[in-house]
């Protein structure tokens, strides 16, 4: 008999189905076993007078039985259970109770048992949304043009400079993870004009705070034939309002489980200079920003406190970043060359993209690698590129994880990650 | 005035157009100038009267002009160049010349030069065919109802035991380079039933042949709820047929320009047991494949040729490969525990995907890892999962760049990675 899913039942109403799926749940109550069955799509209600002793909690059964109408239920339907084929027990019993609404251990014990944990419903909610991320910026940035890349994370130098990088043993030469695929995508947007990249980075900075992680997942583009940044912003701006109106058509129930709306993206995000966005925080919240950084968290929190109260917006990009805290290929302006023409997109609250217009004149790229205090000689195949000609470009760096947990509210972004790498945490 | 890409000069005949591109060839004939301009979808013949001497071979330019039919050029039309203005310009004349039809020099000179080798038509339509394989495996994927996961490059411990491990420091740490995500994907099919991955893997073997790179593009997958490795081997054989089916429409150019014809991918591929197949070879080709390997590629070959006399099909599976050449995981055949439930898919007589059903049992997958004499403790974290109950399921990895390797008779593997990492290459 063919596998009907969980998602299928509302069609076979009355109908005598076979179903297959881990048992999440058991319960009795005035003598009627209720087991609640887990399947890629989700739950079901499966209702026996008689079940045998062998059926457990995380065992994988094959169910036949009959669809019928219950108000009650999850899905409004339920199964009316008629046999139950044991495939797999688990050997003991699990050390986390799976089958309550919210798992209540720490965050490192639930990591710890990950294999199991991302069963729960809730935690697997969290990468249905990932995967509409990743699916829906795949599609929108085809549907403009783009082209997607895959460069490599293994590289020969750590030509951006940093101590951010892990090293590798590559034959017994020293080489480098990719922090990003920067060069590449500026590289190849020479070629392609219009690229895109989702593929891992890796970051060795030992950070251990809430909001990273040392190994994540890059939504990248990069876009030729551009007048400014704000070309960078627009298409940008379409790629975001496309992914999220995706994630509020598929994964309403995850959304639910989290009980977070899908916040309304702007066709036109607003956009306010970093310089003044600055001024209004020190003026309207009376918080001053320290002078040593551009931008800090409380800052970023209170723009996005502006953004809501000002235009009702949960994104805002902030335009201009100094020149100085920028890396040497991001675009001085030509009205202020202490600025840059760069900007990082926030979403409520928490920087999400990083952007800007690159430097694409050969001349000046080599003379900003000397001002940074590095080598032109150590960029050499980057600087091929420029050498022949690049039209004007620039593109961004997202984060799919910051995604995912801002939407979600999670209260770490590990916990937007399948299995997350931290300083201390190299396992599963 | 917008843009206007070569791609759509046919729907603008005898209209004013604004295109922007690289200069891609510059040639006089008879008093009047051939401008052929190179933007992201392709060539267009530009005609001009008088062109200034500014206009040089890789110049970025925009030029306006008027589209007319013209069957002698490329695409059946052209443009009367009316204006030109240069965007940028190279600093030098390029290294090599990149507007004859053919690149001539070494794969390593033009590898070393991979920054303007790419321009080239020819190298670009490659990776405009790897487009389409990574968006077609995507979207076949999640038609078949998988879901996309991105697991750990970063590994705590280099569990699948070898010694093609790349070692990274990780804070201090030793740990290894993913060679593939062989452990996470069956944990995560445990979890989501469906599960792809779209993710570079590393192997640290010193090969120096024509179809190996140390990172490479895997397209992996697992499947939860299977009878045995043909349920694998019948949705693996979909995803193919799709993919081709997508290039043979989005790749016409590009398969023009390699005069080469996408292969029929059967309905149903054929497929023979690998212990049948060699006594066939030995047997026809009078060829006896070595008695320590499993199959060699001159066997490969042969299979390949065998699949196409007798079947008509580029695809042939090759089943049941024996326990001792297949990893601890793998899925013993019950019939003939010396035979594995497995699968090689051979494309055009090169191996393209490798697959089985593997272990779901926890008692029986800790047998095999002592037999194997590896340690349980070792396998912690995996283990886990199928001590609280695993569904039977199955996989495979597929290469990218195999597939584009072998569809456009590339000379070497290198050929399909933009930027590839062999032994000795770590740049660009």
């Amino acid at each position: 008999m063919k596998r009907t899913l969980s998602s299928e039942l509302e069609k076979n109403l009355n109908k005598k189905v076979f179903l297959q799926g881990r048992v999440y749940n058991l319960r009795k109550m005035g003598g009627i076993n209720f087991l609640l069955l887990q399947d890629r799509d989700g739950l079901v209600q499966i209702v026996f007078d008689k079940l045998e002793e062998k059926v457990l909690t995380g065992s994988l059964v094959s169910i036949t039985g009959k669809v019928k109408s219950e108000k009650r239920a999850p899905g409004g339907v339920e199964v009316l259970g008629e046999k139950v084929e044991i495939i797999s027990s688990p050997v003991e019993e699990a050390p986390i109770d799976l089958s309550k609404a919210e798992l209540k251990a720490k965050l490192s014990t639930l990591l710890d048992n990950r294999p199991i944990t991302l069963r729960h419903e809730k935690v697997k909610a969290i990468f249905r949304v990932s995967n509409t991320v990743v699916r829906a910026y795949a599609e929108v940035m085809r549907e403009m043009g783009f082209t997607e890349i895959k460069t490599p994370k293994i590289l020969g130098a750590a030509s951006e400079g940093g101590s951010n990088f892990f090293t590798i043993d590559y034959f017994g030469r020293k080489a480098f993870l990719a922090q990003s695929p920067q060069f590449y995508k500026q590289i190849t947007a020479g070629v392609f004009e219009r690229v895109f990249e989702i593929g891992p980075v890796f970051r060795a900075e030992p950070h251990f705070t809430t909001r990273h992680v040392n190994e994540y997942i890059s939504l990248d583009a990069e876009i030729g034939f551009i007048q400014d940044h704000e070309d960078v912003m627009n298409i940008l701006n379409k790629a975001v309002k496309y992914i999220f109106s995706e994630i509020k058509k598929d994964n309403k129930s995850e959304l639910e489980l989290y009980k977070v709306k899908v916040p309304n993206v702007p066709v036109k995000i607003p956009k306010i200079k970093l310089a003044d966005m600055r001024e209004i925080i020190r003026k309207k919240y009376k918080y001053n920003i320290p002078s040593d950084t551009d931008i800090d968290p409380k800052g970023e929190r209170l723009a996005g406190k502006y953004a809501k109260e000002k235009y009702n917006s949960d994104f805002l990009f902030l335009t201009h970043y100094p020149t100085r805290k920028r890396p040497f290929y991001t675009m001085p302006d030509e009205k202020n060359p202490k600025e840059t023409k760069s900007f990082d997109l926030i979403y409520a609250g928490v920087e999400m993209v990083t952007g800007s217009q690159r430097i694409h004149d050969y001349d000046m790229l080599v003379a900003n690698i000397k001002k940074w205090g590095l080598k032109p000689k150590d960029f050499k195949f980057y600087l091929q590129a420029f050498k022949y000609a690049m039209q004007p470009h620039g593109g961004w760096g997202m984060g799919l994880e910051r995604i995912v947990y801002q939407l979600l509210d999670l209260k770490s972004i590990k916990q937007a990650v399948l299995f997350p790498r931290d300083v201390k945490r190299l396992t599963p």
